[in-house]
């Protein structure tokens, strides 16, 4: 163990005061172990400054002790992100006091927003003047501001809207030596060198703490029609989706695979679910269209458009939300799809991207080869098909211990599929970042240029390595070995 | 003056053969001044390699030699950005011969595009695919996708697609070491870490010379509909651009202001041009909007909304294009402005942006103090009204020498002009970067902070500084006096 300086301890104690600084082990329980429960931190004390000049102090004070700080958000990460090396070297900053009411500038539809605010109280808070902040995921009800800017979030909307990058307008961040990057900003086009709004977004606190983040917002939904849709493959889908794409346009924003394995867990884990069409069907998808208010619904064009497919032979069945709260059952089905996986025990997850018109293919041929490598393994492939983006998540063959298994045979499965996505110019990571979880596989698998590069920026923003050391830049040489 | 020596451009001969190295002045001259003809460089050779590889191994023997390189495309960089030093110490590095047909990929919706591709053969390529780029501009038939890369292109569709930095999906670049970024890909997902493919878009070949890019397209127009309206105010025009918000969304891709000086300066200097609507109208804007292939066409929408300005006394007059050629001809309008405005003489530019909000005001106060301190100065602003962006032109007092004038009050003028658009939170380089030209003023404006973190960056990456020195980063403290 190691302890950071008392001196250093006594300091923070003072400037932050009680509300901002605790070391009571009931306190810091919850945010030493992430959500998944596979990694687990220690550190002497939890910060919670309420401002971001106190921000600023606390690293000024860090960097004077050399002392690394690991900044947390709404402690959502599923790759270890946002959890404190277990050896107690590194103290824990919560950014979750700093959460002012956002500001929302109808005049130019963005929306100023603290850190610490929660991502659903930006949604509400958008609505309430008739925008919205298109980017939405399951941990909506826990997940912050800066952690979402630090991550680079992606979810349910990418597909119309881009991830958290393409929202980001302006940010303000404190950088490793305690000054203050005063980025906040509404402007559509700023050509000032080199974007360093764009450096931090998606940084995971490695080069910066964000603080607050000036966000785009879209007008408010008009009406939205969801649908769910069965189809016989992958590749079906996709041209379901380009169908839809030419029918619909910017109208489709969401788009969402889902195998019957995946439908059967929901059904089976999650209370007071059922499906929406004959369950037999080897696929589905969940659509969801919109229209801005006064723009007509898009409901019958989809409706059409569905119909005709079922024409074609190319969906076997679908069915259209009759009201708001269908729509929401048909979303519980897939929004519950990860907390089913994992009420049904360990799986080895990946999360990953492929050019889009690639995925169809990529998901048959790997689940096959997968399925027969590790003799028996069962394969469950979701996610954001219209990004290239799916989870391909391999579960232990049936009747076996799934956490042994996954112990056993997850590095190398991993290893498999990574190789795979690569070799057809994929991603190891699409939307959940390096963190820790993926360090060592991005450091095998990655091109050495870019991983000189992410050094070379690291080390020049960071010299002393103090913000969230060992994640997202493999400093050093890596262990691949099981 | 500063020659490289002769071994390196011995060595540099041989490497690039006759077609790929000169030295003939003749040969040389187009391209050591900016096509303003404000910045003359000099320089021993035109390096010009056929290939990534010969771009790597003429940086690793300029790297050797310890001589900078100035990567330059169409040559239209409107801040001096591709111009080598005067005193002969770089040598001059053209994309231009890097520009094999683009490779249009149908199925993900991009392109993979050499960096010397001309961006209207880009245009030609995808359309020929029923594809389209969505970025365009004036300089269309001369600028190349590497300069339009490496300065985050703006242009006059970004009200809907956004810059360039929106539009590239991978990158592929050499490095100050010789070494090559291979990042070339059409994922629409990719979290590892830093993004480097946004540090590169718009670091004016500071940080890496950019030799191809992954683009994305989308759907090639079904139909537009132009429209030029004349109206009191710009407050006017911001409240139209709104109201076309709500009736048309998306599909208004163009929404340009122009000054009644401005169409007056068009229809004296460029022939077989004719106002209109009724040219007493103080401003005007242009406007596009468009339709997908097999969506109902925009006209009826765009008339409806103008028609209903129109009555409510928003909109002083309006005119929707009736054909190809009619659209052509408003367009011209607005395409030949700078053009015009050259012909008429000197003015002292700025291409600026504030929040879209402030836009209106910002003109009519700007404007009316400019022309008030500079007694008789006639300001002419004009340009991207939907993203906040104008062009904001001094010009000399009528009758008075317009060079002479602009030599002895631009930079007083630059200063006084851009103290106001920071002071409401802008930007003093909108789209057209930093280059040159504005290197003294933004080491002025700037957060210090700011300052240090991007040349942190560049020391990191460029430590000899070899790439295209003097340009966008303010290494030293700026003089900033007259």
């Amino acid at each position: 163990m190691i302890v950071p300086p008392p001196a250093l301890l006594a300091d923070l104690a003072g400037l932050l005061g009680p509300a901002g600084y605790s070391d009571d082990p009931a306190v810091l329980a919850p945010w030493l172990t992430d959500w998944r429960g596979r990694y687990h931190g220690t550190t002497a004390a939890l910060l919670s400054p309420a401002s971001t000049n106190q921000v600023a102090a606390v690293v000024r004070l860090a960097n004077a002790y050399r002392v690394p700080l690991v900044a947390q958000g709404g402690n959502s990460s599923t790759v270890g992100g946002a959890t404190p090396p277990a050896d107690g070297s590194a103290l824990l900053l919560s950014l979750r006091r700093m959460a002012r009411p956002p500001v929302i500038d109808t005049g130019d539809a963005a929306a100023t927003v603290d850190a610490g605010v929660i991502l659903s109280d930006l949604h509400d808070a958008a609505a309430a003047h008739g925008l919205r902040f298109p980017l939405s995921l399951a941990a909506r009800g826990s997940a912050t501001i800066g952690g979402l800017v630090s991550t680079n979030a992606g979810g349910i909307q990418v597909l119309r809207f881009g991830t958290m990058r393409a929202l980001v307008l302006g940010l303000e961040a404190v950088l490793p030596d305690g000054t203050i990057f005063h980025g906040l900003s509404s402007l559509r086009k700023d050509n000032r060198g080199y974007d360093l709004r764009q450096l931090l977004t998606g940084a995971e606190g490695t080069l910066g703490i964000v603080t607050a983040a000036t966000l785009r917002l879209v007008p408010a939904i008009g009406s939205r029609s969801v649908a769910w849709v069965a189809l016989p493959d992958p590749q079906s889908a996709l041209r379901l989706l380009r169908r839809l794409d030419g029918a619909l346009g910017d109208a489709v924003e969401s788009f969402e695979l889902i195998p019957a394995t995946g439908l059967d867990l929901v059904l089976h884990h999650i209370p007071a679910t059922r499906s929406p069409v004959a369950p037999t069907a080897p696929w589905h998808v969940l659509i969801e269209a919109t229209a801005p208010h006064g723009a007509p619904e898009p409901a019958d064009t989809l409706a059409a458009a569905l119909q005709s497919a079922l024409e074609d032979g190319l969906i076997l069945d679908a069915t259209i939300a009759a009201s708001e709260a269908h729509a929401e059952a048909l979303w519980k089905l897939r929004e519950t799809l990860p907390e089913a996986e994992r009420l049904d025990g360990f799986a080895v997850k990946h999360d990953i991207a492929v050019p889009v018109s690639a995925m169809p293919d990529f998901i048959v041929d790997t689940t096959s080869a997968i399925e027969a490598t590790y003799n028996g393994a069962r394969v469950l492939a979701f996610g954001h098909l219209g990004d290239g983006n799916v989870h391909f998540n391999v579960r232990a063959p049936a009747g076996r211990d799934s956490a042994a298994w996954s112990a056993a045979h997850g590095p190398a499965v991993s290893r498999d599929v990574h190789d795979r996505v690569m070799a057809v110019g994929g991603t190891i990571s699409a939307e959940h970042g390096i963190g820790q979880a993926k360090l060592a596989e991005f450091a095998r698998t990655a091109d050495p240029v870019r991983l000189a590069t992410l050094r070379a920026i690291k080390t020049a923003l960071d010299p002393l390595n103090l913000f969230n050391p060992g994640k997202l830049v493999p400093l050093a040489p890596q262990r691949t070995g099981p």
